[in-house]
Formats: structure tokens, sequence, C-alpha cells
């Protein structure tokens, strides 16, 4: 089915995100197959240092990423635990950019801002389209084939059914839980330079005053929107680059100051 | 000699492994030169996260790599530690790819399945060709414009003489040691998921019954062909998506489970 | 200010330097604008591992690998810790090449072998030119778009004023204090073998005969053009690939071997 005529004058670049690092040659092959299928499709790598099987992880890097790619990239991400099982693959349309990946909540956390104007579609066919696909690496023989296609013109409406996006697995950690002078969230990523990125929109909490981090440790935090207006030192909740809160400390490591580690979930609180 | 006229319309693209990784900034002076010398070549990174000075390691990413490149693919494997002596540089031509390295023994695994229609080359005169080699980075210096040369359609006969491929350096650990109820072997490699990749061939044990793991550690082994066979937590031997037998436990570390490193030696016994 | 209608004809390669790391989606992101803004132009990782902050070793990365890339590259070296202060982003004309970083010293090690011909601007003003400039991360929200600008053609003189090259912040690194038979300098950079790149530029001690490192640690190192010219295990001055000089031991860690890291002022001292 991927032999389709359907064809676009411009080659779409291509996103990828997937949790297979760079020293192992799985991404060499994924984009070797790129090379081969869709050769004049630019590629821009995203990150591939999602911690193995990290869901959340790679749903955050693909909510905070695909917005600044061409207006009609194709991004993919393999975060895949469920490779060689029956899990879906699925494709969300949001204006001309189209993101796919396996059915497993990866698309949660983008389509929450996005879900007014997607359309999304099981794209599970594609396993069946290669002449010869491996059962445990479907990144390569499947999801690469199928970006390949998609960069080239091909339609996901002509691959597969389209689908409700509730329909789709989701996931709890994409809500955070917000009160009046509280909320309880999760740490979604933490960075190189040790901010910790929280499942909570920037601006979400207005402009919070006197407020703390209470749980799992304590202490205040400024409220900044950036690095140069939190005190020499002192932690702040920072309006980050990525579109959501991250707890950081200007030039040091937030996570270590308050001991945090991805998946922690954490509670802020403020002044009523 | 680079200014040889030979040319093909479509360039080629330039697939690249080395253990030269990715913090310090060779590899980016490598395809600097590449940009430079080939500016319309893609250029798509295998692994640069070998070893140092890894030949197995290199030479099993090479062999389970090359053939998902397009046909024409030039492929440049850089693990050299006898830069700025006298070792020969080799090409080998496979059908229309054509894989470039020192003569160290790293062609020997990908050579392994395609004896019968390799070609292969002495390419050690593009050490003369550029106007400043240093004698520690053959890497950017030398190897970089050769492949950027083969890729605008430089021709291996029009560079070095032929040569038998059985006189290229060869490695030990590409032959395994079979019989009928027991294989000695080695680790090639181990993934970033703890799989532990062997230097035998997917498929060349057929479906061995009662298989067992007997050094240097000992336990019962599954045979399964995806991980979703293989009993929850688990050890399998796995055929692999590289075209080898993997030691793998689902969603853990087969490597941490057995406490295998790269390059050990191994044995196993099944049902005669 | 960036819907100027300069163009040239053939589209600039631009090189890449940060410290963001390839784990988080910060490069990503950077290349995910170049894709939109610059889609035909090539880009080439040098690197984004330069230890977090590390302004001296990004300098060391720019001056060692600029001059390898194509005659009219754009190079954007972003090591930025006065993000979302007032610092100034300048940009260095050397021949048709033009590299760009915030005004903090990551210049000047470039610039010292190149001062005669270097022609500076003050490029500060592209921070008012997107529409929406994150206060923390600059690399993506204005210095890719800048660089994506020069890369269709843009000219320096037409978006800010030319400052004299002494007029930019420099750093004390890039100088070393070499009398007639000792050497006061400092340690830029370590690599992936362990080898210790210094602030001296390969030939500028001559052949020095009986050389010692007298600080902080003590020995003698043999002084050598290739690593094959050193004896097996044994320290050396190395002329290496980079233009300095490296402490260095033939596939062993130099800096292991003399308890170095990056950072350090070490002191040579040889015959008179």
């Amino acid at each position: 089915m991927f032999t389709a005529t359907e064809k676009e004058a411009v080659p779409r670049t291509i996103g990828l995100i997937t949790d297979f690092g760079l020293t192992d040659p799985y991404v060499g092959q994924m984009k070797a197959v790129l090379a081969k299928k869709a050769p004049h499709c630019p590629v821009v790598d995203i990150s591939h240092g999602v911690e193995p099987f990290n869901v959340a992880q790679a749903g955050f890097f693909l909510a905070a990423s695909y917005v600044h790619f061409p207006d009609d990239a194709v991004i993919l991400a393999v975060v895949d635990p469920g490779v060689g099982t029956g899990r879906r693959i699925v494709g969300v349309e949001i204006g001309d950019r189209l993101l796919i990946a396996p059915d497993n909540g990866l698309l949660t956390l983008a389509l929450k801002f996005a879900w007014s104007e997607a359309r999304a579609y099981d794209l599970s066919r594609a396993v069946d389209a290669p002449k010869k696909v491996s059962h445990t690496f479907h990144g390569r023989d499947v999801f690469a084939p199928l970006a390949a296609w998609f960069a080239l013109g091909g339609k996901p409406a002509s691959l597969g059914e389209e689908i409700a996006p509730e329909d789709m697995v989701t996931r709890t950690w994409s809500e955070p839980n917000i009160s009046a002078d509280r909320a309880r969230c999760h740490v979604l990523h933490i960075d190189r330079f040790g901010n910790c990125v929280l499942n909570l929109e920037a601006g979400s909490l207005g402009t919070p005053a006197a407020l703390r981090l209470t749980s799992p440790a304590g202490g205040p935090l400024a409220y900044a929107t950036r690095y140069a207006d939190m005190p020499e030192g002192d932690p702040g909740l920072l309006e980050g680059s990525q579109g959501f809160l991250e707890i950081a400390v200007n030039q040091r490591s937030a996570a270590k100051r308050f001991g945090l580690s991805m998946g922690d979930e954490i509670e802020l609180s403020w002044e009523r």
C-alpha cells in the first residue's frame, strides 16, 4: 500500500523522537531507511535520549517541540514497550503537521492543547506493508517507511480509518490537579542543567505569591520569567522555554537542590 | 588524484561509523569536510559511540546496518588504532554499495555474509592526496575526502588495485564455534536496553530445545522471535532485529542479569 | 528586519556548537527552526557536548573547527550563561565565513589567529526581530533565526554596526605565558581518549628537548607529531590534529595518567 501515487511537490521535513540512544546503530538504521525511501526529505532529530520506555518524557518532548517545525512536518515518536504486541499505530494531524506514534499515550500531552483541531487515524495497517518486518524493531521496519510515505505526500485517510482522538490511549500524568492555593503535578523531565519540567502549562498558575514547594521536599520558590530574575543561587518556578513551568536555579541544578527525579509527584502551594 | 572527472548524476548517501563520540568536535569536522567537498550528498550517522578502539563492535555495527542504506551508499567506518602507522586503507564493494575502513578486521563480519559478491581494493594512496594531512586524524583528513570523492562518482579501481578479500586482515571473533549441542561465541555488543548481541547469525542454531547459557554464568534461555514471546522477566535467546542472536530479557537488562560485558566469550548448550 | 530581500544563489552551510547536550529537545528545536526558515541549508553539528557554561571549551571547539567548513559557512556557537541579561550578540567575519556568538569571550581563541582579517559586528538587534522570544532560550528564538537569515544571504552590516574586534569581551585563558624554558598554560579540553588539549598553538614551542610537565603533576614528555612516535605507554606532547599541543598517551588516557581536569593550569619546562 506504500506504492500509492499521491505526491506533493515539496518533500516534508521528518522529525524524530526515540528512546534508542545514539550509541546503538538503531537510529542510524532508521535514517538509512529514510535516506533510501525519502531521499530529499530533511530529517531533524528532536531527541533519541528518552529514558528507555519513558512514554511521559517522550510525550513532553513531542508536545514542546512540534510547533517549531515547518508547518507540514511529519514527526515520528517511537517509544514502544508494546512492540510486537497488538498495540495500534496512530497518527494525529494538527493543522498540516502529522504526529505518528504507537497508541500508548505518547500523543496525549501534545493533543491536550490542540484537541479541537486534531484529526486522528489508525495507521496499524502499516505493519502489513514492508516485505520483511522484524518483531522487535518497528522503528526501522514500520515507522520509518511510514514516515517516508507521508513525507512524500501520502495521506492518512488513504491508509487507515479516522478515529476519535478520545479513543486513543491516554495517560493520567498529563493532568495536574490544581486548586485555589495548591497544585499536585509531576516532573515530566529533568534537563541537562537540572531544571525540572512540570506538567503545568506556563501561565496556568497566574503569578502566584508566597509560592512554595511543599512535597516531597520543601522551600520557597520565586516566580520568574527569566533566569536573571531569580535571586543568585535561589530556586524559582520559571516560565520556561518549553511552554511548561520549570523548577529552576540559575546556573545550578534544581533537581539536586530538591532531590527530584523524573516521574516524581510534587506539590506546590501559594497564597490564596 | 581526487580531481578525476568521473561523475554520476545522483549524489550517493554517505554513512558513518566511528569511535570518536559526539562530545569532541571530531565528527563535526569530518562532516564539515563532507559538506565542503560533497555538498549535496546526504550524510547518515550510524554510530559514533563505538567503544574506543573496539574494532569488533564497529564491525558488528557495519554488518548489521549497511544493508538498510540506499543501494549505492558509501559507508565509512573509522575505528583506527593504527592511525599514523603503515596500515592499509581498504574498500569493499558489495553490489553497488562501497564500505571503506582501515585494514584492521573491521570489514570481516560484513564480508562474511557477502564473500562471493565482494570486490576489495587497496585505497591507501588516498593518504597522499590531501594537501595537509594530520598524522593523528585520518578520519577528517583522509577518510572524509575519500568518501566525498566516491560519493561524487569516483571509482575504487581508478584509485587503487583490486586485492583478494582474503588478503585483508581478519578477526577471529567473527567465527563462532558451533557443534551439535553446544556453541562457543562472543558478545559483540551490549545495547542500551541491556540486550547482548552474539556473533551468531539469526537462525544459525535452528530452534534449539532446552537451551541454556552455560558459561560464564548459567541458566535456561527461552528461544524467541519477539520480546512478547518471552515469559515476563525471564531471559531468552532472541532472533534480534540486527540479523544476529541476542541474549535478552523483555524490558530488563540481560547484561545485568548474567553479568556480561562486551567481548566476553560465552557458551550455550541445548538438546542434541 | 529579517524580511530583507538580499539573497544569494547558494544556501550556506550552518555549523552549530552548544552546551545543550543531545538528550534534551533543545538542539532539535533549534534545527526545527532552521529547517523551517532556511530549508535548503545543510546543518553540521560540531558539538553539543560542551560542558554547561564552559565558554573556554566552546571557544576551542570553534577555533579548531571553523576552518574545515565550506568557505562561506555560518557558524553559530551558543554557550550563554548571560541569556536574558543585556549581553551583546556579536558576529565576526573571517574571510567569507561568519561566526556568531554571545559576546562573552567565546570568539577570542578563533580571532587570535585571524585578527588582521576579522570584521566584527554587533548583532544584538536580532533579539527584537522574532515575534515571540523566550527569555531563557535564545538559541532557538534568536540565534537560529539569525543564522537562517545569514545563511540565505543576509549581510551583517545591514543588521548591526561594525565594531572593533578588541571591543568584544576577551578571555585570559586564550593567552599562555611562554618564556625561554617554560610555559604556563591551561587545559582547554580533554577528549574522549583522554588527550589534554592545551592553549598552546601547535609549533609554538619549536621542538623542545628534555621536555617535562612540572605542575600540577610531574614527569617527562616525549615531543611527537604522531601517536606511533611515542614510546608504548609513555606520555608525550603531541602536535595534535586540532592545531594545538596535546598531552597524550598512545591508546591510553593522559588525563588519568596525570590527574588533569578541564580548566587546570599547568606548567611545562624544557632545556633552554
